[in-house]
């Protein structure tokens, strides 16, 4: 089946919004944080321990799995669910994202984009077509758009061209899109452009997507100027498809995300910042690694319903992390992914009860605060 | 407690043994197999995973420990149960293993060892009695006498020496050995020199410790050797204590202990050849990284009860492990710490049987099938 958004509630204080995505996997609630499976494996983690996490979408990357194992086997293996046994709707991006950053200006052409493999160096040529064909094949429940991705920052009239180019691209990744059990997402870019945001938004709604997605702000510019982007598009976004703010995902841009309308969020960050003995906790992120928590016996967070604050000490997982042993790292992952889904809960819970700036206040109050 | 060894029967054809040994954690049943915990984890595995593997006692090592974190801190968390969150027995070594392995002759006195840890090179001294208070500390459920560890081979006269050397230590360690609630163990040395496996095994046994173990034969011997070593103690060994084969852990060796009387096993085999792609199977050890398990979308065994096999295919597990992606490692040693266990559920039934010989004979013959 194709997904289907439904807005229930509009926080009566700002754009933040509470709806429900019905998806092949079941109806999941949004606004939501998905745990990003790059290689068909979030990292460290099992199906399992993601289900525990209450994880509803998590994200695979089409660029890795393409070149490793390839779409074909996991086409064989019955599809990406059966092959990573995940019974849980998967979202794949479009490979644009990592193929744009090992190309070279010369390589990108209409057709689409030359590049080398980063394993190898193989060279490789993927368009639109044949990112639509590869995600086809996995079997994501929700495919995205090949779009191009503009470094930051470029010029008006650069990503004006870049703009009509990505609407010219979706409209192939359209005609190409064959699935019927999978969704396809446009994707809005435009840069710091308010009017080119606009004129991509409003040119990318047209073409009648099942979902809508935010990119290319997540490119190395302030925070200040995501925000204004994610402002510029969001307006000109339809009110009854589900909107996803791509590669964003620390705690403060998923309040200053939900606070402007955003339903979907990814990042790596959660399972990266983990394997380097990284935690979030309310009152903002702690390093393992430091000798303050060497005697600390109590939990990263007393009141947290994770599996590693349920069994396990900060001066436990200090020990795992001081001495390089896995263990660690994947503790650190099973509690930053339960934070970001816990902290999406309470998100929604707040929305509801038109409270969200509310929380948000207070939520950035203490996360900044650094205990 | 003490640890009690119950014998409750013996296999009417040979020296295998089945009974029960009760712990401060619940009495577990052996022959048993100890997965290795080296810093106070299981690589990769948390303490569920060792619950849901069926394990009893686990390994820990006390040179690993004493460097980091510390028995002081480990004392300060509560004892290594609390500060690993295992909530079954466990066993630390004694340390002597690494030790001798960094020591060079000269630095190998009566007092003591002296050593450069393998970590910064900090120059350190293991002696019997400060073995026994770090083990003290861990609060681990069973502790090792420090003994010397030759080098293989070395001369009759070499290890005579050795032997009365392990012998005036084993009394330093017991005169020492203040935990009430510790049981602690002799060992048995001796080489490759039945006289001395005989005098080492009487003389220890004098002592009366609470359970007795087999050293120095996985020091590069071969297996017939091995095998001779065992031999040679065992039947000097009390039939009314526990006896423990230290090191060994590999299928094959497992069936040629238990044939001649051994309870206990532990190695780090299992886990070890895990991380590196490895899989035991009924018909042998296989190398997920093989091309032929690409598209090979069955589990490691069909008939495994473990959580990896109930899971994942071999294309999938082969994918993880091609990626470096850790869950293979990790999904490996679920596995191959179960398959053990599991074989040592079938051999206690077998000796129940009376049929040992027949189970260890038709397990050899197909383990050394390589189908």
């Amino acid at each position: 089946m194709k997904v289907k958004y439904n807005l229930i509630h509009k926080d009566n204080f700002c754009n933040a919004r509470y709806g429900t995505l019905e998806t092949n996997y079941g109806t999941v609630e949004t606004p939501m944080f998905m745990p990003v499976g790059t290689k068909a494996t979030v990292k460290m983690l099992t199906p399992d321990e993601l289900y525990e996490a209450h994880a509803g979408v998590i994200l695979a990357n089409t660029y890795h799995l393409w070149l490793r194992p390839g779409e074909d086997l996991i086409d064989k293996a019955g599809g990406l669910h059966k092959f990573m046994n995940y019974k849980g709707p998967i979202l794949t991006d479009s490979g644009g994202f990592q193929v744009f950053s090992l190309a070279k200006p010369k390589d990108i052409t209409e057709e689409g984009v030359h590049f080398k493999s980063h394993i190898d160096g193989l060279k490789l040529f993927l368009t639109p077509e044949k990112s639509i064909e590869i995600q086809n094949k996995l079997d994501s429940d929700i495919a995205m758009c090949f779009d191009e991705c503009p470094p930051y920052p470029v010029t008006f009239d650069y990503m004006k061209n870049s703009v009509e180019r990505t609407l010219r691209w979706a409209k192939r990744c359209k005609d190409n899109h064959k699935n019927e059990n999978q969704s396809l997402f446009g994707i809005v870019q435009g840069g710091e452009f308010e009017e080119l945001r606009k004129f991509s938004a409003i040119e990318t709604a047209k073409m009648n997507f099942d979902g809508y997605s935010i990119g290319g702000t997540s490119v190395g510019e302030d925070k200040p100027t995501m925000y204004k982007m994610i402002d510029y598009a969001i307006k000109y976004m339809p009110e009854d498809k589900v909107r996803y703010l791509m590669g964003v995902g620390d705690p403060v841009d998923l309040i200053e995300g939900v606070k402007r309308g955003v339903d979907m969020f990814d990042c790596v960050l959660s399972t990266r910042i983990a394997r380097h003995g990284n935690a979030f906790t309310r009152y903002g992120k702690i390093n393992l690694k430091n000798l303050k928590f060497r005697e600390d016996f109590t939990p990263i967070e007393e009141d947290c319903d994770c599996y590693t604050c349920k069994n396990f000490t900060k001066a436990y997982i200090r020990h795992l992390v001081t001495c390089d042993e896995s263990l660690g790292g994947r503790l650190l992952s099973i509690h930053n992914t339960r934070f970001l889904i816990k902290m999406m809960e309470e998100i929604r819970e707040a929305i509801k009860n038109d409270s969200f700036l509310e929380y948000g206040n207070e939520f950035l109050e203490k996360y900044n605060s650094k205990k």
